[in-house]
């Protein structure tokens, strides 16, 4: 992990030695203590896989005022850029190994700011068991950046696959869906009639699940033993189940009724239907979406269970291709988006 | 690999399925061809280490404005992006096994700029052998903002380290120092009297060296064979060399006039003394910094030499800490630059 830069362009990175470079080092580097990360003091990192083991790799960036808050708390964008790449992993059936972080920090963040962040990255590392193995630190006039990328291992031939889902297998997907949805437009438009009719306990619930994915790991291992195919749930469930049936070049269809749902997002969309299109096709759910033979079902909810996240079968797979969304009366329910019309 | 993302914070991301997302997966997915990779289009990608290798990881970013100009060619910057993450490997000893790419595309960029960058990546991927694996694509209200993480192996074990220099020893460097600083300053301010005293051959040279740093994948081997320590010259040779001594708990001396220098290099400082310091200070060298054994030195300069790259001894090791730059008379030079008064 390196400090600043080498001064090009005219704008001169930070001194090495300087006080800005004294304080990334102080944060960051008691967070590094797997052997291979040689205390961020070294150009590099190293790291051992295991044996009969391959590499698993994922990265992914996240700007202020695009994928957070700028006035998120900095802790709990730490945590999001860890966990939305965690469960990157998870969906591949990928332990993790460790990760690296690269970050531009603009002129105003303070040095409070970078410490709350450097505590919520330390705090998922150990969490998850991804510790930081090295990275950079550089500036930036914009806005605040943050790219983490994750490494993680599976046993050989084992990671699990977006394109080989199969007709006629079952379609699962992990915990409930659409809260971070229904989290971040309680935060954009708060006086919407479905949130009106939600307690603060619920409002609360959604708002946290917006701020803090949960990347489910604990299922990994479930996932290489059962699932035929998988994703995680990042842009929204209609949109990413379309991707991984096109990418498997099949057709399924779900019930919008069999979409599990949060007590919180269940009451939201009584209250205001219109809000069942923002939970069934929003973003950043985090949610495990697999593709499984019947035979498999019961022992990966039985797992899933044992976890305390829950699944359910939302529908099937068929010879074919496209995705359709059905209504209790098993009607295909038309959404606005109409990106998902190409798959 | 995957573009846009999830519509958070008010700001959505590109939808699935975009005209953005489409010319992201035009440009991108045909440099995906190593199978692990699996053309861009899942979640993750896996990667097979050689049997009795250990993985070495970096990961640099550059801001445009900081660390490149704004303006610079696209395929420039990402030949720079690809390359200061190279540079890192080939000091560690290491072979490429492959880089994941995220960029930060701000609304300014063209689709012709997004093409230039993805020509000039997918270039440097064939030719050092570092084949894209996977990455992310976002946009962002701020600059263009590159994160490479580079991995290659190397056998179990060996790894060179910067920690590890002992007293007693030679310094070496590789290349010629101090082109690409004054590449930087010819473009900041070309009317200096050093610069007068070229000719346009050997303004190009200085400009060229700037833009492209050329890491020194051919001596990794040798690196690994000779080396004791070594690091590479990103922020200048004598705050890099600073680091290297402290991390390795010895001291140093060196004589500025066996720094290697190029033609136009010498020519500049002989008309302009002043520019010594900058060519000695400054960053983006992208050459090798070493530490090894006498008995070394000749093997190492043979391969060097057949590699077209040459290496030169500079100084040697002592007990104790600090580094000393010595003029032609013996005396220490003193650096305006007060940040490596801290090492």
């Amino acid at each position: 992990m390196s400090a600043g830069g080498s001064g090009a362009a005219g704008n001169p990175g930070k001194d090495p030695g300087s006080g800005e470079d004294r304080l990334i080092a102080r944060l960051f580097e008691p967070l590094a203590r797997h052997p291979g990360a040689l205390g961020l003091k070294d150009d590099a990192a190293f790291l051992d896989l295991p044996p009969g083991h391959q590499l698993v790799l994922t990265k992914d960036a996240l700007v202020a005022g695009v994928h957070f808050f700028a006035d998120d708390p900095p802790a709990s964008i730490a945590r999001k850029a860890m966990r939305v790449n965690l469960s990157d992993l998870a969906a591949k059936g990928a332990v993790p190994l460790g990760v690296l972080l690269a970050i531009a920090i603009p002129p105003d963040m303070s040095a409070d700011a970078l410490e709350d962040f450097a505590r919520g990255l330390g705090e998922d590392a150990d969490r998850y068991g991804a510790p930081l193995l090295g990275g950079d630190t550089v500036r930036t006039p914009g806005p605040f950046t943050v790219s983490i990328t994750a490494l993680g291992s599976v046993p050989m031939g084992e990671m699990v696959r977006r394109t080989s889902a199969p007709p006629g297998a079952a379609i699962v997907v992990t915990g409930t869906i659409g809260d971070a949805a229904l989290g971040l437009q309680l935060r954009l438009d708060p006086g919407r009639p479905g949130f009106a009719a939600l307690d603060g306990a619920q409002r609360a619930f959604l708002a946290e699940r917006y701020l803090h994915p949960r990347p489910r790991l604990a299922l990994a291992a479930s996932l290489r033993a059962h699932a035929l195919a998988a994703m995680d749930v990042s842009d929204g469930l209609v949109g990413d189940l379309a991707k991984l049936l096109a990418a498997s070049h099949v057709a399924g269809a779900i019930d919008a009724a069999r979409v599990p749902l949060s007590d919180a997002a269940r009451a939201a969309i009584t209250a205001e239907p219109a809000l069942l299109e923002t939970a069934l096709t929003g973003g950043d759910d985090y949610e495990l979406l697999a593709v499984m033979a019947d035979a498999h079902l019961d022992a990966f909810h039985a797992r899933a269970t044992a976890a305390g996240i829950g699944a359910a079968v939302i529908g099937r797979t068929y010879p074919g291709q496209g995705l359709v969304v059905r209504d209790e009366g098993g009607a295909p329910i038309a959404f606005a988006r109409s990106s998902f019309s190409h798959f």
